[in-house]
C-alpha cells in the first residue's frame, strides 16, 4: 500500500523497534511521536516488527492517542524482530535456511513512505543495520535500547536501570535463602559479552562474588572466598554471574568440566557449571537460579522513563536539524549525538578499572581473580 | 549444655523451623514466641538449623527481643535443613553415604531442655518425622509452612500465596516480552507432586496453557491451542508448568524426547522439554524461564503475615490445652487442628474438580488435556 | 440507539461497574465476559460509569478482544461513577442541587437492551441500588466489588487483599523512618464504617496500636501502650487508624480538640487529631501519613485477580439458572448466592471477636481499648 | 567515657547520620565502615542520633558484622535527629524553648574519641553545620543525603531515585482511579524548596500537570489544560505538585484562598487548595493525595545503593589524603570533592531550562506558567 501524499503537506517519520524486548521501549515511542505530533506537527508511522515490517511493508499510522498511555507498559506497542537484516535476510527453502540481501526492497519501501526520517530503536545489532541503510541513503536516527548497557558512545541506554532493578531484587530474594539454609547461591543474569547487569545488579544487591565476561575467573579464587566467609560465621555466599562469564582458560574449560560433570542435562549454563563446581570443592550445598527473560519485561523504572523520554525528544530536534546517521547518547548527564559508524564498531565491554568494580572491591567483594 | 532448671519456675517451650526457606517463618516464630512470652510468660528456645540442632544440641533462648522486627523478613532467624532426619541421620563415612537413627540422641536432647512442647514449623517432611517423634513420646505441635500448599488436612499453608504473587509478577513481566515477540513463553514455576502454584499463579496472571503432575497432558493439544490463539491474531502465547508436570505417558516420554534432542544439554527440565517440542511443532519461537528459588525468599504477603500470626498464637492455645499431635490448619477460614498422623499420609494434590481449575477452563484456560 | 434485535438469536447479557475504583474490577469484566462469550455463546454489552450510562443510555458492545489482557489492569475500563442512583438522580437547577427519581428511565433503557441479565459490580451503595431495581423488575446478578471489605453476605470482596498489600508495603516503609526518628508515626488508612483494612494492614506490617470504629479507643490507653514501648527502649510507635475510627465520646471529642488546636489547618483527618494529641501527651515527636487513594488504585494482587475471576464465572453460571436478585460472595472458601436483600441491609462491621483481633492482641497490640 | 587509646595503633573515624530518614543511608554506612575495617584497617565508631550524639556522647563501636547486610535496609542504624544543632541546642526551660550554643562541648567530645575524621551524612542542616565545626577545627567529610536532591556541588544526591521510584509508583497507581472516575487527581509530594521529585516522578508518571517551587503558577493555566484535555476526550488529569509549589502572588494568594474556602479544616496544604480550586473552576470531581514520609522509607532502589557505595568509599580515600572540609558529589557521573562551604550556600534548585522541564514540555506537560 502506498499513502498518497499528493495532498499531504506534512512532514512524516517512521519508528521501528528491533531487537530484544526492553523496559521504556514504548516510553521512548511515546516521546518521539508526541513531540512530533505536537511540537513540529509531523505525522508518525510505526513499522511493525522491526525490519521485517520495513522488508514485508507492515505499518500502521500513530496518532496520539495511540501513543497516549503507553508510557507506563513495558514491551514494544510496534512488535520486534531479532532475525530480520535486511541485508542478510533469513529464508526457509526445502527446509533449509538460506540468506538474502533484501535491503534493496527495504529501501524501496521506506522511500515509499517518503518519510524524513527513519527513527529506529534498538540495540548493536538493529543499529548496525541502521547504519548500512543510512550509508545506503537512508536518513536514520538510532536510540539506544539494550538492558545490556553495552552499546558504544552511550554512558547508559534505557532499559538497563530496569534490568538491574529487576535481578537486584531477585538476589535480594535468594539471600534470605542462602542465609536460611546456609548455601552458595549463584544467580545468573543476562550478559553474552558484557557484566553491565551483574556487575550492578552484583553491588547493588552485596553479592559476595561476582563474575563478569571481562575478568576470567579462577574457580579457586571463588571457592577460597567462600570457605574464608564460611570461617568467618558466614554460612552462605551468593555469586552473581553474567551468562558469558569465563574461567581462565575459557570455553575449553567449561566444556570439559560438563563432559565430566555426573549430571550433564542439568548444566544449562554457566551458573549451573559454577554450581556443581562449588559444591564439589567447598562440600557445601549449591543452587542455581537463572534470571533470564524476566529482567527484560515489565514497567520501565521511573529512571528508565525519564531517560527514554529526553533521548525521544531529542530525535525529534535532531530531525528537525537534519542530523542524520547518529544515535541519541547520553554522556556524563548530557545528551550527545554519537555516529552510528562508532556504535556498529561492537559492543561496550566494562573496563577492568571502572570505579564500580573499584568501589567493589573496596568493600570485599570478589570478582574472581585475586 | 543443660540448663539449670531446678530453680526455674516458667513453663518452657522449643520451635524449630525445617524443610525449605519459605516467606512468613519468621511471621510464625515471632507470633509463637510472643504470645507464649506475653499472654503466657513462658520461656521460648529456638532450635537452630531444624533437625540438625535437635541432634548436635544447638539452640539460643528467644527473648521478647529476638522476635520483635522480623515479621517482615523472609528467610528463618533459626536457620534450617533438608537432610536432617534423625531416624534416617545422613553420615558421610569413607566417601561414601550411610544412613544411622539418632532418634533416641534427638529425644534425649529434647528431654534436656525440659519443654513442655516442641514447636515444628515445615512441610511434610518435617511434620512426618514429627509425627514420628510424637508417637516416640514427645509432646509436638506441628504448622504448615509450603510455598507448595501440599499439605494435607489445610486448605492452605503459609508461604504458598508470597509464591504465588512472586511467580504472578514475573509471569506478567514474561507477558511483555511475548506479545512484543510473538513468542510461546514457558514459565516453570515449582511443584514436583502438586500443581497448586503453577495453577494459581496461572489463572492469575491469565496464562493461556496451565499444565499440572495432577493433568498429564498431550503435547498436540497444546500445540493446537497455541495455533488457534495465533489464527485469532494472538501472536503469542504464555504456558505455565510445574515442575513435576508430565505428558500422557509419563517419564519414558520424556526421555525419549531429551535423547532426541539436538540440544541436550538446555534441557534442564520440563520447561525445556516443552520449549523445543512447541517450537518444533508450531515453527513459532519459544523461550523457557524456570523462577526456581525466586519463589521462596523475600518478605511474605500481607496474606501470609496474617495467616501466619493466626495460625502461631493458635499454637500456643493449643500447648495451653496440650492438644499434642497436632498441625494446626486452616480449614474454610477457621483454625483446626488436624492429626499429625493424617498430615503424614502424604501430599495433597490438586483435585482435578477444584473450583479454581473449572473457573480458568470457562475463561479459555487450557490443561493440556482436551 | 437501540439496537435491531430481531434477526439476532444470541442471548445478551449487560455489565456495570458503580461506585469506587479498585483493584480486580477489570478482572472480574473479563471473567464474565470471556465465560458468556466462550461458554455460552452470549453477546455482552459493558455500560458505562455505571448507573449514569444506564439513565443516559451509553454502552458499547464488549467484544471477546475488548476483554482480552485486561486482567491485569487497575480501574475498570466501563468507567465509574459515584452519585447515579437512578431513584435518587442529582440534578443542578440554577446552580441548586436537585434530586430526581429516574428509574423509570434507567429501566427502559435497560429493557431496550433485550438483555437476560444485568449485572452490577458495585459495593453497597451500587447493590443496593441494584436490589431496588431487581424489586422494580430488572434480572439482575450483584458482584462484590469493595476494598472497603464490608459487605455483608461474603467472607470477602476482591480489591480488599490488594488494597490491604498496599497499605502494608506502605507501614512498613513508614517503619524505618519511625525507628530511625524515634517518633511515633501515625498511618491513616480507608475505612468509614468498618475497620478491615486498618486491621488487616496493622496486623501484617506488626503496627503496635491498631484503630477501628467498631473499637471506640481511649486516648491515655494509646499514650500508655506509647510510653510502656519506650520505657522497655522501643523509642518509636506505630498507629494504624481506619478513617472512620472515633474516640470514646465519639466525634463531639474530636470536634473540641480540632477546636482547641493550635493548627487547625492540618487536621484533615482523625490521623492528625490523634498526632497532636500523642506528642502533646508523650512529649514524643509525631507524623501522620494518610494513605487515602493510594489504595484503590494499580495492578489486583494474585488473590484478587483469582478471586475476581472465581466470582465473575460463577455469575455467568447464575445466569444460566435465571438465579437473579443474588449478590454472589464467598463463604468459608465456597462461592454462594446471597440475596441482594440481605447485602442491602447494611455494612458488615469487624465483629469485636474476631479471630484476627484476637490474634492481634495475643501478640501484645493495643486497639485503644483496654 | 573516653576509650583509652594508648595501646590502640588503629587509626579510628566516627561516622554520624543526621536530618530526615532516607534510603541508602545504611548503604553508605556500610561502605564507609567495611572500606575503612577491610582496606585500611581502621576502628569505626558509630554516633547514634545525629549530633545529639555528639553533644551527649553516644555512640557505639561498629564492627565488621554490625555493617554486613544491612545495604538493603531503609531508615539508619546510627539513629538520627533533625534538631539538634550544636550551635543552637534547643532546650526546655520551664516550658520555654530556648537555644543554647554546645558546640564546645560537641567538638571536646569529638576529639575525645581521637578519630582522624568525622564523617557526617546528612542534607544541607547537617552539612552546614558540619562547615561550621571543620572551620572550628574538626577534620570532616560530607555525603549527600537527601530525597529532595536540592544539594550543592553534586549533581544527585542518594535516596532521590529512590523517592521518585516510590512517588512514581504512586502515580501510576492514581492514574487508574483518575480515568476510571474521570477525575482531576492530584498528588502532592515533598518539596518545600526545590521541585526535583515533583518534576521527575512527574515525568516518569506521564503528569499532566506538574507544578514546582521553581515555576509560579496560574491557576487558570491549569484549569484551561484540565478542560483542553477534557474537549478531547481525556476525561481525567493528574496533578503532580510539590508541597512548596506557589501560584503566582505567592503565599497571600494561598491564604486566601484558604480563608475564603467553606471547609478550612481540609486545607492541610497546596494540593488541598489546588483541589478545591480546580473543583470550583472546572466543576470536575478532584481528589488530592498527599505522599508525604511515604517516600522517605523502605530499602533503597538499586540506583541508590550503587551510588551510595560508591559515595562511602570515595569518602574514605579523601580521609586517607586527608581532604577534609569537603562533601562527596557526583557530577557528570565521576565523584569529585565539593567545598563544604559550596554546599552551605542554600539549596539547589531547579533551573528553569533544565533539560528534563525541557523534555516535558514538548510531550504536552503544563508547568502551570504557559
Amino acid at each position: 500500500m502506498r499513502i498518497n501524499r499528493t495532498r499531504l503537506k506534512r512532514e512524516r517519520i517512521a519508528i521501528l523497534t528491533g531487537g530484544g524486548d526492553c523496559p521504556g521501549i514504548n516510553a521512548v515511542i511515546r516521546a518521539v511521536a508526541k513531540k512530533a505530533i505536537i511540537e513540529k506537527d509531523m505525522e508518525v508511522i510505526g513499522i511493525e516488527d522491526g525490519y521485517h515490517g520495513v522488508i514485508n511493508n507492515q505499518y500502521r499510522i500513530l496518532h496520539y492517542e495511540d501513543v497516549s498511555g503507553i508510557l507506563t507498559l513495558g514491551g514494544t506497542i510496534l512488535g520486534t524482530s531479532k532475525t530480520a537484516n535486511p541485508y542478510r535476510y533469513p529464508l526457509k527453502k526445502r527446509g533449509k535456511l538460506e540468506f538474502q540481501d533484501r535491503s534493496k526492497i527495504a529501501i524501496q519501501n521506506i522511500n515509499k513512505h517518503d518519510v524524513s526520517c527513519l527513527v529506529c530503536i534498538g540495540g548493536d545489532g538493529t543499529l548496525s543495520i541502521a547504519h548500512r541503510l543510512f550509508e545506503d541513503g537512508v536518513p536514520i536516527i538510532g536510540l539506544p535500547k539494550t538492558i545490556d548497557n553495552d552499546l558504544r558512545g552511550t554512558d547508559i541506554t534505557f532499559g538497563f536501570d530496569s534490568a538491574v532493578s529487576i535481578a537486584t531484587e531477585g538476589i535480594d530474594r535468594i539471600h534470605t535463602t542462602a542465609q536460611s539454609h546456609h548455601r552458595v547461591m549463584i544467580v545468573e543474569v543476562m550478559g553474552h559479552r558484557a557484566g553491565w547487569v551483574a556487575l550492578y545488579s552484583g553491588v547493588a544487591a552485596g553479592g559476595d562474588i561476582i563474575l563478569i565476561p571481562e575478568i576470567p575467573y579462577d574457580i579457586n579464587v571463588i571457592t577460597e572466598k567462600v570457605n574464608e566467609r564460611n570461617k568467618k560465621g558466614k554460612r552462605f555466599s551468593i555469586v552473581v554471574v553474567a551468562e558469558g562469564a569465563k574461567p581462565k582458560g575459557g570455553d575449553m574449560v567449561i566444556q570439559r568440566i560438563v563432559k565430566e560433570s555426573s549430571d550433564p542435562i542439568r548444566l544449562g549454563g554457566i551458573g549451573f557449571v559454577l554450581g556443581e563446581q562449588i559444591e564439589k570443592i567447598t562440600g557445601l550445598e549449591t543452587r542455581t537460579v537463572v534470571m533470564g527473560h524476566l529482567l527484560r519485561g515489565g514497567s520501565p523504572t521511573s529512571f528508565d522513563r525519564i531517560l527514554a523520554t529526553r533521548l525521544g525528544t531529542k530525535a525529534v530536534d535532531m530531525i528537525g536539524n537534519k542530523e542524520f546517521g547518529y544515535m541519541v547518547g547520553m554522556k556524563k548527564n548530557s545528551l550527545v549525538a554519537v555516529l552510528l559508524k562508532e556504535v556498529a564498531r561492537g559492543p561496550k565491554t566494562v573496563p577492568l578499572n571502572h570505579p564500580v568494580i573499584k568501589a567493589a572491591r573496596s568493600v570485599g567483594t570478589c570478582f574472581g581473580d585475586d
